[in-house]
């Protein structure tokens, strides 16, 4: 039977959700206060989940340690205290909406986590708007 | 891939859990203290997901906005500082369990987003005690 | 030096806001939705904090075993599944605000606890709405 | 349509990670800090979930009451206030991992929950650390 | 007794740590990543608490709605998606740390709570850092 | 005006409340599950605060980064997945309660922030028991 375990990490950034494709108008209308050209931030609060088989000589689906330490130089180091507008190659030409800021991390850490395991990723913005990529 | 999108809300209400099919002796029985003629009350805790394919020219699902005041004017307006046996019509003949309301949420929610994008429910009655409704 | 220990407890009641002196509209302009007839409710969620002495050769100020005790005994007991209007000698002639009921619990409480030790009682009516009787 | 019931309760132990087919330098390099001989320990925090119809009788998946004693009866009793790998039979040649004792949990809990209805368990080993069974 | 009454608020916003009195090493050397030229944000949590008497009419210390809304109009408008030093007057010359972001909160509650009442201001600028203005 | 900052840290250990000039009965009678030979263990929640004016410099009381280092050197790497009666010289001889490990963390700490800064420790024990040392 599969397992699944999470972890927990966080990061603090600044961005601002605008189209450059569409009017100012258009961009207010449909971002409203997210499209502040001065940018707001968040807390982003990250929970990674990660399913599989328990290895029986350690009791574990994957060792914590390896995950929470793949998280901190994958997606902590990259993000946290940046602007993810200017500071990120990933959020150049992609509008960081929480969707597309967990799209993003589930598809860094989809290229460094085991292929026989599977991969969702769940991101708060607030405490009360959340995103999550049930991924596989 | 589809991601989720989750919003979370609050109201609080009174309720009391009886089925006027059976005697009194049976329904204290079953409901215990949810018993109580006089009613007691909870603050419930709303967790909406709604699940589909990101937008690319907005980088969402849904507008959160959107989402946020159907919640209002749905489910808020309707149950918030409510009896929910005496002041509603869904629960007049419908005993107000947790699993009852999140149904009729989930029901009355369903009619609103659109066909395309699964919906899903999770309601808190007390920080030990929650139910969900999956959905689809 | 004195140190404080918290004990938390939790109790779920219905209740009214309306002051019988008042017309109802005047009691609908001050308690607004809290003025239901039909009653609302609430999980209320309480910290009771003791300050005193440590005793060494217990290394403890209280038995929180004592304490919880005293408190399921004394509070949960008497408004757990309540309705605090109907079901409460305590508040048949005073408003149930979160003010009142925390001040009642401090004074419940206050006659079985030594005197040397220092009593605080805060009550969360809601994740966002609390109040403290700090007590003495 | 299926609803999911969940209830949360909590258990404090004492536990260390260690192989005992291994050498101590490879139970240090694989458990770190957990592998300590003089054991540390957890306030794990569990949430069972219970799947299936709703009852239109009682407007219940569960009575949430049965659930609480049964976990209570289980799982609190026999390990709140262990030490999982000396005090307890099942964790005597299995390494107590947050995957494991919640595999654990739940095949004690499957063996008692009418096989109608499908078994879930989440178990927190810190807030930051969890584990899911997704059962069936 | 004095009793207090505790509101919760909350708002997002970016910010920069930078003294422009100091050289940019020196800036980097107290500051770290806060001072990152880009910005960066927070979800801020505001508790707001307010002290006095309970009124014997109302069975209130204040009015709670009163309170939301006061908190609204003068700290969410001016504060919530914004940049706190491109966008507010208040942090054009002060540096927005949560120390200086909270004594501004208070010094501007404190203009609009009567003066017979107490005002704290608690701010969390991550869950792991906050800090509070006992107040007066 | 002082305000406070306060910065929360966690570790894991293992305990065992025992008072070695009692009987066995006499521990068994007071300290209950607690006194299990084999120990239980908790996830223990740290809450330092510390007091004082705003530096208007830098618009902080303290550099948080200066407290969390000092907090891992001091308290983390001391108590973090440790038994605290057999591995720590602090619980040698003193019964680790809650309260006693609030005490010894408030000491140590004392002794490194500077004297004209106020201390306060508080220490979650469990999310329901927790304990408060003021400080000055």
């Amino acid at each position: 039977m599969n397992v699944s375990v999470f972890r927990k990490a966080h990061f603090n950034a600044a961005h601002r959700l605008h189209n450059f494709n569409w009017t100012d108008e258009r961009n207010k209308e449909v971002f409203g206060l997210c499209n502040n050209p001065n940018y707001h931030g968040h807390n982003y609060e990250l929970e990674v989940k990660i399913s599989g088989p328990i290895d029986p000589d350690t009791g574990m689906v994957v060792d914590l340690g390896w995950l929470a330490d793949l998280i901190k130089q994958e997606i902590e180091l990259r993000f946290d205290h940046k602007n993810l507008n200017l500071d990120t190659e990933e959020f150049r030409n992609l509008i960081p909406t929480a969707e597309n800021i967990a799209l993003v991390i589930w598809q860094i850490l989809r290229a460094q986590v085991p292929g026989h395991l599977d991969l969702g990723v769940r991101l708060y913005e607030t405490p009360r708007n959340f995103v999550e990529v049930p991924g596989s």
